[in-house]
């Protein structure tokens, strides 16, 4: 075991009294982990404190040149009182593929599990008892140096945070009304489309803030080069199902490789399912949509598990996905991700991790 | 006049004893600029308070998504002691139009100005005395509020902060060495090119990373698209001498509108050059090259002002411009605007603000 300080907190926040009308990543935990990089030094003083402000320089990297990554994921309340995380060595995977593309040293992969399963636990009376609500971990890392000229930070700041949310969209399972996002562009090769790092969050808002005036929930985007090819769906990855085929763009490196994205193939293909992944041309959506083959189309993401697409609109045409009902493939993977994470199903492919008991 | 409150420090930092040794951004005075934006209330507070660390909610929104805008530009000690920005007001303008792009509240460009003077005159005494330093400001807006979900923040705080800085590239006006990245992107159409926004400049961090390691200073970016097309250098926009044309590629939406770029067109074309804002193919470069027509390459930027491009690799070639010599017209242009910004030629394009007596 590391040497993991805990500085507990003196008074503890008033936990919420009402889970349904939890919001998601609004209210925060009595505690963080911290963890310092000193150049020459590496990564040190791994630490658990309470929650609270940290005294930034104004001139810190991270408000100015975007030198930041974060991971999302979730703790679940099992109905026998047990808390689980869902497959939390891929996230902390993916956050060291993120810090390679923006330059952050890399962080060892067992400290960071063992010090968010150490924080977890401390926390574990704030993991909801609702089902469909959870505990919501932001893993993320900021570039602390004082400095503005432009190159990588001599020092920055691992942080944990940890928020009781609700679903992440308050429609539940109903499906959502998308268009295909042909001015805008979330991400191109060549950029930090593929890492998880503020910039590409930051460069869709304005995409999202204009669909959500015209009556949408998320935007789909399409490639940067051409606009022709989709890509991912708001902050979720994509899937379509074209007849006997599941659809869902490659990881171009445009693409946020998704662990939601990723489960959900694996959980598909052992079910028997042919599940591809490669490009896909809105053309060739909209021709297999008037050919009546695209029977379902969804998002996959932490936050909302799986969000069924109802209505998706390119140019004049709007297309209208099984009658926008949930999908019969949606519904199964939503029911056996969310079965598998809460503990009621068996946990088939070992992705659980059980932090302790509730 | 607006209503800027004033807390003056209590002790005063020493100043640098040895202006010669001057970096760039790496010391801070005694005073920073603060001004709050509430929803529902707008920006508000504007006040000039000692420099130090603010409290940063470890989930403000800016740590997360990168919602962030910032702007850079120079104050300058003139030999009769006058303390001179250079053309501030361009600067509020784009701050603006970034804000724009990153769905951040406008800004009142009159009050920031006003602001700015306040904060600047205060400050006077840490406007270097040396011929090619300056005050360098650094005007940049952050979003504060402490909410996980991705959507635009509901609070942001506006900060300058004054860094006293030599000539940001430490060779002075020597030639600098650059290649052309095919491989990473910087922006592409629809994205925050054109925004002053950290995003663009933590996506630049790895391919400047490459380019050091291999002897160069900056890279010189292509277009998202094909890779085929010149948009900016590093951190500058970028000009050829071809022939009696002057080229510069043109403002296409992935490219920084720069306030010295647009200044150094405006200057040639009043000197009589004829100068084109196209689009400019590598290929075009490269037999304009062969050609023996490729007179001069030079970087435009706040920090260096023009920075003479003395050697261009692409592919196995390497270009060598003007012998691997600063350019005539490259010399003329810095000549010019050094000149007009440290008060030692006529404000012929009346772009100079007079702060106060030094």
């Amino acid at each position: 075991m590391s040497n993991i300080k805990v500085e507990l907190a003196k008074t503890l926040k008033a936990k919420p009294t009402d889970e349904s009308k939890l919001g998601f990543g609004e209210i925060f935990t009595d505690h963080m982990f911290l963890m310092d990089y000193t150049e020459g030094k590496g990564w040190h003083d791994a630490r658990i404190v309470p929650y609270g402000p940290i005294p930034m320089d104004p001139s810190a990297m991270c408000l100015h040149y975007g030198q930041t990554v974060f991971e999302g994921m979730k703790a679940y309340r099992t109905p026998d009182n047990r808390i689980l995380m869902f497959r939390p060595e891929e996230n902390f995977k993916r956050l060291n593929q993120s810090n390679d593309r923006l330059q952050i040293p890399a962080v060892d992969e067992k400290l960071l599990l063992e010090g968010l399963e150490k924080l977890v636990e401390i926390e574990k009376d704030w993991v909801p008892h609702t089902d469909g609500a959870s505990l919501y971990i932001r893993p993320f890392i900021i570039a602390t140096e004082p400095k503005l000229g432009v190159k990588p930070s001599a020092n920055y700041l691992y942080i944990v945070v940890l928020s009781p949310s609700g679903a992440y969209y308050k429609s539940g399972l109903n499906p959502v009304k998308i268009y295909i996002e042909t001015q805008y562009t979330r991400a191109v090769k060549g950029g930090t489309g593929a890492a998880k790092t503020g910039g590409n969050y930051a460069s869709s808002l304005k995409a999202q803030e204009i669909a959500h005036e015209q009556g949408y929930s998320q935007v789909l985007w399409t490639d940067g080069v051409e606009h022709k090819y989709i890509e991912e769906v708001g902050a979720m990855n994509v899937f379509f199902v074209l007849g006997d085929e599941i659809v869902t763009p490659e990881l171009v490196g445009s693409i946020l490789p998704g662990i939601t994205r990723k489960s959900s193939i694996e959980l598909l293909r052992s079910w028997g399912y042919k599940v591809s992944e490669r490009r896909l041309a809105v053309a060739e959506l909209v021709e297999a949509y008037q050919a009546g083959k695209v029977k379902e189309a969804f998002g996959t993401g932490t936050a909302a598990v799986i969000s069924p697409i109802g209505e998706l609109k390119v140019g004049d045409l709007v297309m209208t996905f099984n009658d926008n009902k949930i999908g019969e493939i949606s519904q199964k993977l939503y029911d056996n991700l969310t079965g598998i994470q809460y503990g009621k199903l068996p946990d088939t492919h070992n992705w659980m991790d059980e932090v302790c008991k509730g």
